[in-house]
């Protein structure tokens, strides 16, 4: 039986020439990431559905994959509620696993179930994929790769101003311009304090984060429908109207939030990060941005969020601190910060702007041509030799005409080609061929790997 | 609600200590895969069930973990079938998607799938999950990794040659002793034909693979049972009784199988095949093992199977050529050959001999001690500069009691400590502690980083 070949809608296959721009994103994140004493965990692909579900909203619920328990399942579930034929009361009794949809959830409950092996405060980053049943569309994919990075166990304002020295050494590596806009939710709680309406925070902080896509107008009348009062709404327009720099906004807003308790533990955490921040000398454009709120609610302090300044496509990165994430797995009072790299975005934007590197690592230096036995015995230890001294080296497989050959090696883009022919053996020697300028040299053995070691 | 956390059965997290040893164990095999002109892919976890199902047998298709379709996927199954309710009817219905069990079926569909994409020969390597729900016990577990090296589109045995160089490379990087047997599956078929028992090669190939563990009386009761008769059997035991180095078993095979066409076929590829190799000065014993069968059905030629000579653990990479793989998807007559790395063994093996380097590249080489915010401001700069010279660096992140940054650096095993406290800010210097011997160095902001960055 044949079968066309084919994937599941939103997965991808990765061919060699886009790994390679792949792993030069993950190596240059990874790079950095140590540079700042980030270590490497993983977790399982699948969690319990315990863990996973509550932690993304009801809509994340639905969103995550959820895996089929094996053997003979169904005989496991209770006619009653087989006889429903309800598929979500039904997936709680056939489904305990499903895959992690994001990387911090596993990671919260990596900490406390490892709280023992590790010593906090803890520096990790995790890169792998995370899969989502979303609606596939253009940029929008069912699986894809995560690269987080946090610090968990210290309230210090130390790893927010490390963060924004990675984000900043990051994009200065890909040579892209971006804006890092900063909030902090304290501040944000403590609007919604003075304003005398605690109990809309969350209406608030994602009217607020609406506030640029659909405009001053719209954002007001959402928060009159979410059942914020008239009052509150008007009392909310002169922190929406803030002007000047970020150090003049803060400086307002200090004012603004001078009997909230919360409100002032913001600004004077959002006044130590600029100070910090202040020291370096960083290329990315840093703003204090009060219209951030970023959706997720488990944020309690500062909110970090980057665009590219040159193309439009939404947030490359983002992150904040969270206090109580590991609480839901029994670690009460451990704060932890950190973002999260978009790499999907980042490759459109390198692609865009075409800031990839024209030359990868680990390609292919040399192709031997293969003439048949006699010659393949002729470049053979050579060819091992090459190897010896770590130049990535090939011979063509089999004895095939001289286009295809040559063909092979400009699709793999390999920059160099040896020819040994009858000549070259008569004379003890090799042809070298440089495949850019087309220029040959006619080489010794020890000759052709000075060259091609160096 | 309060979560005691867990993961599923038979997965494992990675702690920092374990991922460095890992990744050792995946950057050494993929720097001799690049060696060799292998290029990475990757393909999605998922795959439709269509792709995976009836690849692996019928112990294979249960041991495949299978993912809910989204949605109301219940609402989807007709009341006919419903109301059976039996597992195997009901997963059809509800599950199109399964995570994939190895890396080979997924490399056949992707070969077929993007075939005017990529040029033949096409040389692969491929490092990610797989997944099996098997009964998770010591040293099997239901997520683990595979490195798979794969040539497609040639049948020369040049690649079979180069497959054991990468092996011997791999091993010899790892300072691992093993050996590799060779077999080769025509020869396998040659035996059949000439003992008149074609229908029951695989049969054949099955009792031959369990020689070794079983023994020879066992091995010959089950072929009996199977149904092969005594007569073959009978002629089965000279072969069963070849003595000698491999050489000398090879030869005296290609008198038995003279009258054979397939069996000369099998001798010619491996005398190729071992005439290649006396090229090299290879470190692996590498020995013609005519009782090497391997359980999978789809390899037509030459097989592999590599052992660690000082640690008993069954085979930690084995592989071989299949001629019709691709065939299942569409795309007949393409050859392929390869082995796979079991990177979940090889670690054990090199946790058992330790042999894993006793130094990571990627850790952090030095840590500052946070003495307070004065003493971070003198600092922060150093520490920024060192980080642009490449230096893994990192300051704790609290001013925290001595001991307890001093257990930091300890159990990240970082080598370097800096202290800058009242003294070492008067003078305008930094004292430097080496945390192996305990020396101490009062040096200049420069001075530091030039020892630093050595």
């Amino acid at each position: 039986m044949i079968q066309k070949p084919s994937i599941p809608k939103g997965t991808r296959d990765f061919l060699p020439s886009e790994m390679m721009k792949r792993n030069y994103i993950f190596d240059t994140i990874k790079d950095v990431f140590c540079l700042y004493g980030f270590q490497p965990i993983e977790t399982p692909a699948m969690e319990n559905m315990s863990t996973l579900l509550g932690k993304y909203g009801e809509e994340g619920d639905k969103l995550l994959f959820k895996v089929l328990n094996s053997g003979d399942f169904i005989s496991k579930v209770p006619d009653v509620i087989y006889n429903e034929k309800d598929s979500f009361k039904l997936t709680s009794q056939i489904s305990e696993k499903g895959l992690h949809y994001d990387l911090t959830v596993p990671f919260a409950r990596f900490v406390v179930q490892h709280r023992n092996e590790i010593s906090f405060p803890f520096k990790r980053y995790q890169i792998q994929p995370v899969w989502r049943a979303d609606r596939p569309q253009k940029g929008r994919y069912r699986e894809f790769y995560q690269c987080d990075v946090d610090i968990i166990g210290s309230n210090s304002l130390l790893n927010e101003m490390e963060l924004v020295q990675i984000i900043d050494d990051v994009f200065e590596r890909f040579k892209m311009s971006t804006v890092l806009k900063i909030n902090n939710r304290k501040i944000l709680s403590g609007i919604v304090e003075i304003i005398g309406e605690d109990e809309h925070v969350t209406d608030i902080t994602i009217a607020i984060d609406k506030l640029e896509k659909i405009g001053l107008d719209n954002v007001n009348n959402e928060l009159l429908e979410k059942g914020v009062s008239k009052e509150a709404v008007l009392k909310l327009q002169p922190i929406f109207a803030l002007e000047g720099n970020s150090e003049e906004k803060i400086t307002q807003l200090e004012n603004i939030l001078i009997n909230s308790e919360t409100g002032k533990e913001g600004i004077e955490e959002i006044k130590t990060l600029f100070g910090y921040l202040k020291m370096f000398n960083l290329k990315t454009e840093v703003e204090f941005d009060l219209t951030l709120a970023r959706g997720l609610n488990y944020y309690t302090g500062t909110i970090f969020e980057v665009k590219a300044k040159d193309f439009a496509i939404g947030s490359i990165c983002g992150g904040g601190r969270y206090d109580n994430l590991a609480g839901i797995f029994g670690l009460p009072d451990v704060s932890g910060v950190g973002v999260s790299f978009g790499a999907e975005r980042i490759f459109d934007v390198l692609v865009q702007l075409d800031l990839f590197p024209h030359e990868f690592p680990k390609t292919t230096k040399v192709l031997f041509i293969n003439f048949g036995l006699k010659e393949e015995i002729y470049c053979l230890p050579i060819l091992s030799k090459l190897r010896k001294s770590n130049v990535n080296a090939e011979i063509f497989m089999e004895n095939a005409k001289m286009k295809k050959q040559m063909a092979y090696a400009n699709d793999k883009k390999i920059p160099f080609v040896v020819m040994a022919g009858e000549n070259e053996m008569n004379e003890g020697k090799f042809t070298l061929k440089n495949m850019k300028d087309g220029s040959q040299q006619l080489l010794t053995a020890e000759e052709l790997i000075n060259v091609l070691s160096k």
